[in-house]
C-alpha cells in the first residue's frame, strides 16, 4: 500500500459520489434484490464509475463490488468497493449513508474510505497511518467500562434470533443503543462519538474498509471471536473505540 | 395562528440552531436524566433562547418544553418545544436530530417547525397551507398498499413488549424497516421518502410538531386507534405518506 493508493482510493470515492449525487432524494427506478439491501442505479453508476477508473490505473489489482461482482480476486492486492453501503438510508434520503472503498493485501484491509457524498465527509484509514476525516486526524475515545459505553448496531433485522439475543446481552450491559447508521456508525466511532458497534450480516465489502479507519483510530475490530478480521470473516463484526472493550463485548456474545 | 406566528416559529429554530451548533461532535457534560434523551448543556442552551424569545414576543402564549417544563399550559395557545429530538444521535455525532417547534390551538397542532440545524434543512408546516422544505412546496408521495411500505421507527427501546409486539405485526406486513431517525423520519416522510412512521412513548413535544408537518404535505398522522393527535395523546403515534396506509396499520397494531 502506497502513497498513490491512498490518492487513487479518493479518487475512486470522488467518482462515487459524482455518480451518487444525482440521485439523491430523487425519485428513480429500484429493484428488489431479495435481501436487504435494495439495488439503485445510483449504485450500479457509482461502481462503474470507481470499476473503470481501476481498470485503467490498476490492471493487475484484482476487484471485489457489490454489484458487479469479482475480477482477479485471488491477487494479492484486491479492491472491495461497495458503492452504497446504508442503501436503506439513501433510498429514505438519509445523509448518512457512504460509499466503501478498500484495498486488500494478502487477504488483510490494509485501507480504507468512507465517504459521505451529501454531507461532504471523508474518513479515509490506512495500516500505520493515523486515520483522517476530512484531512485532521480524528482519536476514537478511551471508554474501558461497558456499562458507560454508547452502543450502535443498524437494525434487528440483521441478525439471527440466536445472534440477536447476543447482541441484546450486550445492549443490557451498556449504557445506550443507537439504531440505524450503517458504516456511518463506525466513522463516528473513529471520531469519537460512539464506543462500540456490533453487527452480524455483514459481506466482506461491507467490513473490510472500516477496519483500517477504526484501527487507525486507535480503536480495534474483530469478529465475535475476538479474531481479526480477513476476507475470510463471516460476518459478525465488533467495533470497539477503546480496545478494552473487546474483551467484554465478546464474552457478552459468546454466553450461552 | 398567523403568518406573524410562522415567522416567529422561524426565528425560534434559528436561536436554537444557533445555540446547538457549537456544540455538535464537541466534548461536553452530559447528565443522565434517567430515560432514553439524555440531557445535554445544547438542549437547555437551545430552549432558554427560544423561551427568552417568547416571554418577549408573546407574553400571553403558553409554554410547554422538554427542558424547562410549563408556563401558562392551560391558555389558548401554546407553544410546545424540543430543542433537540434525537438527543442521542445528536451525541453520537449524527446531523439527523431536529429542533421541534409548534404552537398549539385548543389543544390541537396548528403550526410545525423541523429544524435540522447542520445540514440546514427546515420543514414547516401550518393548517391549511403546503408543507415546505427550505423554502419549497413538498408532498409526501402515493402509497396505497402495506406490503409496498417503507417503514421506519426509532428504535426496540422506545416500545413495552406489547406495543413492540404489535410494532412488529406491521414491519411483518412492510416491504421494509429503517431503524434510528427521530423526527427526521417524519421530514422524509412529508417528503415522499417514506411511507409510514410507527412509534410509541413519544411526548407531547416530540409529536406536536410533526402533525402540521405530515399533513400539509398530504400525509395523515392519528394515534394507534385511527384518532386524531392533540395535548391528551398519549404516545402512540403512526403517520402515513398516504392516508389510506392509516386504516391496514392501525388494523395491524389493533390485532390480538
Amino acid at each position: 500500500m502506497t502513497d498513490d493508493d491512498l490518492t487513487l482510493a479518493q479518487a475512486l470515492a470522488d467518482a462515487a459520489g459524482a455518480a451518487i449525487r444525482p440521485f439523491f432524494r430523487k425519485a428513480f427506478a429500484m429493484e428488489a434484490k431479495g435481501d436487504l439491501s435494495p439495488v439503485t442505479e445510483a449504485d450500479r453508476a457509482a461502481e462503474a464509475a470507481m470499476r473503470a477508473i481501476l481498470t485503467a490505473e490498476r490492471p493487475g489489482d484484482g476487484i471485489i463490488g457489490e454489484e458487479y461482482g469479482s475480477e482477479r480476486a485471488e491477487a494479492e492486492r484486491v479492491w472491495v468497493l461497495d458503492p452504497i453501503d446504508g442503501t436503506r438510508s439513501f433510498v429514505a434520503g438519509r445523509p448518512i449513508f457512504g460509499t466503501l472503498v478498500a484495498l486488500l493485501e494478502a487477504g488483510r484491509p490494509v485501507l480504507g474510505v468512507i465517504d459521505q457524498p451529501i454531507g461532504r465527509e471523508r474518513w479515509v484509514g490506512a495500516r500505520g497511518r493515523p486515520t483522517t476525516l476530512n484531512g485532521a486526524p480524528i482519536r476514537a475515545r478511551r471508554c474501558p467500562t461497558i456499562a458507560d459505553a454508547h452502543l450502535a448496531t443498524t437494525g434487528p433485522g440483521y441478525f439471527s434470533a440466536e445472534s440477536y439475543a447476543a447482541f441484546e446481552r450486550v445492549g443490557a450491559a451498556a449504557r445506550d443503543t443507537l439504531w440505524g447508521g450503517d458504516c456511518y456508525n463506525y466513522g463516528l466511532l473513529a471520531a469519537g462519538h460512539l464506543d462500540l458497534v456490533v453487527e452480524d450480516g455483514l459481506k466482506l465489502y461491507d467490513f473490510a474498509a472500516l477496519v483500517p479507519i477504526v484501527e487507525g483510530a486507535g480503536g480495534q475490530m474483530t469478529d465475535w471471536q475476538g479474531r481479526p478480521l480477513d476476507r475470510q470473516s463471516e460476518g459478525r463484526v465488533v467495533a470497539a473505540g477503546d480496545p478494552a472493550l473487546i474483551e467484554p463485548a465478546i464474552a457478552l456474545l459468546q454466553a450461552a
